[in-house]
Parts: structure tokens; sequence; C-alpha cells
């Protein structure tokens, strides 16, 4: 079971003062780059893993999607998400856990999850799932917190460089160490994973997947002219954000 | 054209007492990783970009391959690499700058490189020589710095963690700043590339393979465990290992 903190009243309360919480996708930074490797997705039957207030369902459904299904594990986050939602039709919801989540064989064209999986323990058991729901040539397209920011042992903070009081470093330790982080972020005692690069990859590639595009988000240099404080977030990725394809 | 440092007297003074150049590829602590994504190389055409001693030249040669070729920026190397070499039917070796190299079509079944891409400016060109060089399902693996070790601006050394005198961290910035970096490593003055985990592979992909493997190396706990020093290397990864295909 998972720890599901999204249902937690302190987490809840500060997680719906996020930008990605009230402006929905255009509150996401990193969105023009997962929209992009998302495409065209009309006609499409698409499962979001972690589905959060349902922005991104929505967008979809209204980018022309055939059939739309999103789901979580917190109740409070998809009491929002129905909130919004009139067409049962097109668009459903379900309370799910991506640690035990059976899935419907070859069901969909496009799986889609935005920042669930470094909540996942056991992600090769969801990728096995994850494959099995896809038609074949099916696309996964997910982003996750980019693991040099999931590997400190504590939560770490930019601190500044040796005898530099201007220039800020990022604390990267424990890189090879891979699983459970304890985060205090919006609230403390937040349960995260981390794990390498590599073993996202290795974990698509082992479960019948061919990759299809791998970024490392960072604001671009002309956001942070706009917006100064954005600067450190360049001196090492925020997320990773991944495209693959059922090829077999 | 490159900067070839290893023809500088100091440089290469000091690069000859590595364990990798004393005691070839048992001195390089990667190339177990290397070696098993290489896999049988019996009967196959293989060149080797940056060559180095010719270690793994003469490593394929006595694993059964049918023709090896290796190629080197430095003619000290090379010429450290012929002292050793006999076989000039089946292993020939020849001076080329990576950035400039043409290389003839669908000519190897493996294109191998270790620790010599971090110092090419145009990869995206190499990659292309290299693939069309390939035959189809031709193999390509290859090591390099891994970014988070060639991201920062100056040359990084692990320091302590805030407010605990016995722990490390390793002083992460600049990731997303690609481009040269100098480094004091070995010699002064040392020019590398720092390019981004998502450039190298990008980079693959636009260039028609498909990815088979990617791997961040650092020492194994076991290995840690009989070698203290090695311990602040599971901090970051120190080398990314890649193995491609080409596919179209």
């Amino acid at each position: 079971m998972s720890q599901n903190v999204y249902d937690r009243d302190d987490f809840f309360e500060e997680y719906s003062k996020l930008p990605r919480s009230q402006q929905g996708l255009d509150g996401a930074l990193e969105w023009p780059v997962l929209k992009d490797l998302v495409g065209d997705v009309s006609n499409q039957c698409i499962l979001d893993l972690g589905c959060g207030y349902g922005w991104f369902c929505r967008w979809a459904c209204n980018a022309g999607a055939k059939k739309v299904h999103g789901v979580d594990v917190s109740s409070k986050m998809l009491e929002k998400a129905r909130e919004f939602t009139s067409d049962d039709a097109v668009l459903t919801y379900a309370i799910e856990d991506l640690e035990v989540i059976s899935l419907p064989e070859e069901q969909y064209d496009l799986v889609y999850s935005a920042l669930a999986f470094h909540y996942v323990k056991d992600l090769s058991r969801l990728f096995r799932e994850v494959h099995g729901s896809l038609v074949s040539g099916g696309r996964f397209v997910f982003s996750v917190e980019h693991p040099t920011f999931t590997a400190p042992k504590d939560t770490p903070k930019f601190r500044t460089s040796d005898g530099r009081e201007d220039e800020y470093i990022w604390p990267l330790d424990s890189y090879a160490e891979e699983g459970p982080r304890i985060r205090n972020w919006l609230a403390d005692g937040v349960l995260k994973q981390h794990r390498k690069i590599e073993s996202y990859v290795s974990c698509l590639l082992q479960n019948g997947f061919t990759l299809n595009a791998l970024k490392e988000w960072t604001p671009s240099l002309e956001y942070v002219k706009e917006n100064p404080k954005w600067k450190n977030e360049r001196h090492r990725p925020l997320f990773l954000i991944i495209a693959a394809q059922k090829i077999s």
C-alpha cells in the first residue's frame, strides 16, 4: 500500500496552493515538453496514472480523445477532479494504488503519468501492467522527479559554492543508493523512492518497451532571465521525462 | 581539431601511471559492464574510436574478432599500442581526429569507444559517421564521463556535507549549461565537453539508433567495503555507459 500523502490534510492544503494545482497544466513549467511527446491524442484511449486534479484528463478530452480514464490513490484528489467533469461517457475516474493496480489487456493507445512514479516502490510490476494494457505500438509518456533531485539522503537545498557567496551548487549524494527517501516537502515525512536513470530506462527495456525520448528538464535560459529566482534550477535537472513505445 | 592533450608530455606522463594504462582493461573498474554489453565479438569487424594503448583492440583480437581497427588522435598513444602488436592482418591502427573523421560505409559489426566522446565537440556529426559505418543491426557501445561529473564549471571535488564533517557531497552545478569545461586533471587546462544524458540519448535516437542499454557506473557496495577510499564515488555516477544498435 502506498503512503497516500495526498489525503493528509496538512499536505493537501499546501499542495492545493501550488501553481500546478491552481492553474493546471499551464502552471507546470515542464508541460510543453510532455505535451510535445504526447502529441496527437484525437480518437485515442488514454489512461492517466496518478491523475491528481484531472488536468491532463480534461486536456485530453478537449483534444479529442475517445476515452480517458484517470486513476489516483487520493480520494481528495479525485473529488476535486470530479468537480470539473460532466461527460462520464468519455472521462472516468477511479481510486487505484499504483503498487497493486491491475490493468485491462490491450486497452490503451497512450498511458500517461506526471510526477507519480517516484512514489512507487515496485516499478517493474507497474511497467509490466502498463505494457500489457497498451495496444501494439501504444505509447507510454511519463515524468518523475529527476534522480539527481531524489538522490540526497536528506531533503536537499542549494548551498553556496566553496568560497563564493553568490554562486550556488546542488549537494548531490547517495545517487547509487536506491530506495526510500523521506522528504520534508509541503509537509513533513513525505515518502519518495529514489532510483537511477539507469533503472528507469532498464525497467522499460526489460519490459518490452523501446525508448523514444529522454528529457532532463530545467528552465530555459530565457525563462530564468525573466524569473531570476529560478536560476539555481539550471544546476541540476528537476524532472526526468520519458517517452516509450510498446514494440512486442 | 581536437585539443589532443594526450600528446602533451606532462599529461601523457601522468596518464601512463594510471591503473588503466598500466594494467589495461583489468585496471578499469567499469570494464566488466562494457564487456557484458560488448558480448560475443568472434568473427566480427570492429572499430575502436579513441583506442589509446590499444587494450580493447588486443582483447577483441584474442576474443576472435575478424578485423580490428583502432584510431586515436594521439601519436604517443598509438606508438604504445603498436609496441604490443604483431598481427597486422587482423589489427591495424591509424591517427584520426574524431571531430573530422570519415568512416567507410557499412564496414563494422561493432563500434566501440571508451572515455573519448567527452572530448568531442560535434557529437552528432560523429554519430552519423558511426551509423553509416555500421552494418544493419550493427552495435555501438561506448562509455563517457558521466554528465554529473562533467557538469561543474570548475574542477569539482567532494566536499563535506552541511554540518557533518564525516559525510561528503558532490557539488553539482551548471548541468544545463552544455559546452566546454576546463579541467585540471593529470595536467592543467584539459578541455572536455559537458553534455546532458538527454543529449547523448537524443543524438543516438536522432541518428537512427535504438537504445539497448544505459548504465550509470559507480563502484559496487562490495568493492567499497574492500576499498573504503572509493566510498564517495557512490554519491554520483562516474561513467555513463551506453549500448545502441543500428536499426535503419
